[in-house]
This record gives structure tokens, C-alpha cells and sequence, in this order.
């Protein structure tokens, strides 16, 4: 790709991370392997109490940004929200790190609260056989995704500033169409970012079916049941699989790309969307650039 | 590291990842970037339900490999066992997926479980209060870290047979003492490889002073309440540090290494329990031995 192109598409995000917001990463002081002393960054993170009208629902650690976006998000992958719920408000009251989430209809989770089972994505709330129900209707949307997309979308998302490039310990999310990244949201939780770009797309109204999720996080059960849970027929990652989140991508006919690193990637789901329209020979392996600074390799 | 002296390491562990377990991962077929088929592994998930004595605690997802050490640890870690409680009997159905841990003492944790309040990393059952007023009269031992063994450690530890090398997707965790790794367990949840760890060194009595321990995960706050819990002076990992994770490690005097790999590593608390005694000129950069099979680049 030119620098003119990617320095394009880096400007056309809609959302992206800012990785000198001061309250989202600090400076520390330490040594290196030599003994010298050295600063560096590291991501911060608070405690946020999300409520549904009057009733306190969790409270999350989550670095901080977005804040209205992470709580509608949580309460539709949790659904406590429904897709055609009104909200009438959204307060965020930074003192308290408070954030409401207000709905024209009257929701009550007090009693679905008492008998939460926890996931291994710890999605407290809501049970794994209600999530599995939730997304036995859905039908994901014919759609395709050319190879040449991925390799930009890729070479793009590792090269946009972010607290994962200047900080590190943090993870990244980012909604697509076709060769554009849109969306990039990041958080020391996975399940963090993924529920931000939910919210963001909830908000804005936004058509799921010609979009690509895009992940730095592992491909599991909860990756894959939030994918569908979004009505986004494409799901890839730099990093790997877990047997559960292949099966569940199969059952539900989810495009489940992961390991996906400079020229390689691997499909184990939904392979007949992949159109293969790019010449392996014009893509390069992964740029040292796209690594966190001081690092040799990712973390 | 000569050969001979890195296999001698890597036969010297008292237990370690059985990566051919096909109870731990399985083959499925898939693409890969050319179109061309493939199979590759990818590592299975349970869920398994803990009980103490009556009480039902929670269901984990697990790769499923030493369930009564996780369920120990995770009892320990919960502060629901206490460091001198004596276990009568740990039952383990394989068909019900359910591991029972027998206490002498009577335990009741009912009321504990309705008041429960999520940590970061979800250790549902405790407040993150309780944690921090646990650790808060740990005084952690006077130690040493040389250099040398840290090098040695690393080297040996992301070149012994693991689920990671083979499908990837999971992180692990060493307990290693001076320049020896000792136990090495795996889970997809980082959470559950250190509760393994916790649980096998509650049975076998094993004294924390002298140890170092090595994770994959980044340096979140849990790991390192946890590290402490145990009475662990030295946590070390290849991933990097969140700002609360090295707050608390300040606090509690606990030495806290990240981003090691190859030749670097950053030290941002504790840094005085580190011996530089290793010629840096002798230390090899990461070998790309100890990356996944088929990946680029270790996730």
C-alpha cells in the first residue's frame, strides 16, 4: 500500500482511538534490561456503574472513553436492551463515574440479576443458554470479503495511533466496510471494546450486514455469539481459535478468520464469503512499524 | 543456552502442558490464505462447575486439565479456603463436570455470594475490597532476581512443549525457582492457569518466598493481588502493565517485570530485589522457535 493511500484511510476513520488523551494512559517511571532508568506508558483504568433507569446493573473496569456508547452496548449484548428500545437519555456523571442509560420502555432485571451464571467472558446477567437462544434466529446476511480488503483493512488498523502502539496491555475492536476501518475502539477488556462499537452502532443506526468486525482479541464463544449478536456476518483476528468459537460460528454460518498476520490467515467458518482477488505476491509481511514501541515483537 | 542444558531444563519441570492430550484440543479443517484446505488445532473449552462441601460456587470454562488444583486455587484466591484449612477429600465427576472440594472446617459462603461485585477480571464471589484489604498486611520476603536466571527462564519456558505452541489461543503461566521453571499450567483464561498454580502449591506445601512467577497475561491489578495472595516477591511477563496493576505492585513491594522478551524486559516496581548479572552481550534476541506453529509471529 502507498503511504499516500494509508495515510487516506487513517484519515477517514470516523472513530478512532487518541492516544495522548492524558486520562486514558499515564507516564511511570522504571529501568530497562540495563538498569537504566527509563519512562514509559501504561493504560489506566476506572471503575464505571452502569444503571438501566433506576436499576444498577454491573460495574466495569474499562480505561474510560466512550462511556455512553460501552453502557448501551453492555445492555444490548447482554440483552437487556432491545434493538427497537427508545432511549429518552444517557447521563455520565464523570465525578461519580456513573453513566445511566434511560428507555422510554419500563425494564425491570432485578429478578433475571438474582440468577446470573457467568460465561467465560464473565457476562454476568445473562445466561449462556439465553445467548444461545438469542442467536439460534438470526440469519447472517450474504455478503463477501475479498482478500485485497483484508490485507488493507489490516495493514491499516496495525498502523493507526493508538494506546495499543504507544502503551501496550490493551485491546482493539474495529468495525469495517469492505477496505475501510471506521470504528476503532480500544479497552483493557475485550468485551469492552467490542460493546462500545455496539452502542456506536445502535446510536448512529448503522446496517450490520456489509460490515467486518475486526479484533485483536482471541476468537471464543463470546466473540463469536456478540459478532452474530450484531447482525455482522464477518469476524476476523490476529489472533486464534477456541473450538467452542469455531462451533459456534459453524452453527450460525459466521465468516471466522483468525491468525491473521502480514500475509497468512487461516478460515475455519463461513469460508464461501472469502473471495480470494488478491495477488499474494504484491502483500507484505507484517511491518515492525505496526509493533508497540520498545517491543520486539506484539504483545 | 547450550541444547543439552536447554532439554535438561525442559525435563527437569515436575508438571507440564501435555500438548498431544486430545481432551485439550482438537483438529478441524479449515482454509488458509491461499484457498488451499488445511486442518490445524484449536484448544477445547468446559465448563466446569466448583462446589464447596454443599455449596455451589460457580461454573469456570476451562481447557478442562487438573480440575481439582483449580478448583483449590480458585477457592484460595477467592479467600473462600484459608491457608490453613485442611482439605478431607476433592471429588472430580468427569461425566457431570463438577469438582468438589471437602473442607474439616464448616463453610458458608451463601451470604457471601449474594452481595457479589465483578473485578476486572470477573472474580465474582469477592469484592475488590476485600482483595485489597487482604493483601494489605502481606509483607513480601527479601529475594533475589538475577538476570541470568531470568534470561534462562524465558528461553526455556517459550520453547517447552505447550497447547500454545501447538494452537495458540491460551495463555500459561511457570512457577519457577532461581533459574528452574517448576510447573507450568495453561488455561484460555489466565485467571484459571494461576488458580491451577495457587491449588497445586496449597497441596504440596510449597513455600512461596524463593519463587518466580511467569505469566503470559498483561500485568492487570488481579494478577497481581493474586501473585501476592500467594506470596510470590517476583511476577514477571512476556505482555505489559496496566497503571493499576503497577500501582498495587508498589504497594505491596511485590517486583514486577514486563514486556520480556529476548533481551528487553522493563521493571516498574520492586526493582531492587533485581541482580544484573548477565553480559547482555551473550543473550540472543527471541528465537522464532518459540512461536506458534504456522504463525508469523507468536500471538
Amino acid at each position: 500500500m502507498e503511504e499516500a493511500d494509508l495515510a487516506d484511510l487513517i484519515a477517514s476513520y470516523i472513530v478512532r482511538p487518541d492516544p495522548v488523551d492524558p486520562h486514558l494512559s499515564r507516564e511511570v517511571e522504571g529501568i530497562d534490561q540495563t538498569g537504566a532508568r527509563i519512562t514509559t506508558r501504561v493504560v489506566t483504568e476506572k471503575a464505571l456503574t452502569l444503571y438501566l433507569n433506576a436499576q444498577e446493573i454491573v460495574t466495569m473496569m474499562t480505561i474510560g472513553d466512550h462511556p455512553a456508547y460501552l453502557g448501551i452496548g453492555y445492555l444490548l449484548n447482554q440483552m437487556m436492551l432491545r434493538p427497537d428500545d427508545e432511549l429518552i437519555g444517557v447521563d455520565f456523571d464523570e465525578e461519580l463515574d456513573v453513566v445511566i442509560v434511560r428507555t422510554k420502555r419500563r425494564t425491570d432485571y432485578e429478578d433475571k440479576l438474582k440468577k446470573r451464571t457467568l460465561t467465560s467472558g464473565c457476562a454476568q446477567g445473562t445466561t449462556f443458554g439465553d445467548l444461545m437462544e438469542a442467536i439460534e434466529d438470526v440469519a447472517l446476511p450474504k455478503a463477501e470479503l475479498r482478500t485485497s480488503w483484508l490485507y488493507r483493512l489490516t495493514h491499516a488498523i496495525n498502523l493507526t495511533p493508538s494506546l495499543y502502539l504507544e502503551a501496550g496491555a490493551i485491546h482493539g475492536c474495529v468495525l469495517c466496510a469492505a477496505d475501510r476501518p471506521l470504528v476503532y475502539m480500544e479497552d483493557v477488556g475485550r468485551h469492552n471494546a467490542v460493546d462500545k462499537i455496539a452502542g456506536w452502532m445502535f446510536v448512529n443506526k448503522v446496517d450490520p450486514a456489509d460490515k467486518i468486525f475486526y479484533t485483536t482479541g482471541r476468537l471464543t464463544s463470546e466473540m463469536v455469539i456478540k459478532t452474530v449478536r450484531m447482525g455482522i456476518p464477518v469476524l476476523v483476528s490476529r489472533s486464534g481459535f477456541t473450538a467452542s468459537g469455531v462451533d459456534l460460528a459453524r452453527k450460525t454460518g459466521l465468516t471466522l478468520i483468525g491468525r491473521a498476520r502480514g500475509k497468512r490467515f487461516v478460515a475455519l467458518s463461513g469460508e464461501d464469503r472469502i473471495v480470494f482477488d488478491q495477488d499474494l505476491a504484491y502483500v507484505a509481511e507484517e511491518s515492525k512499524r505496526g509493533h508497540r514501541k520498545g517491543a520486539t515483537i506484539d504483545e
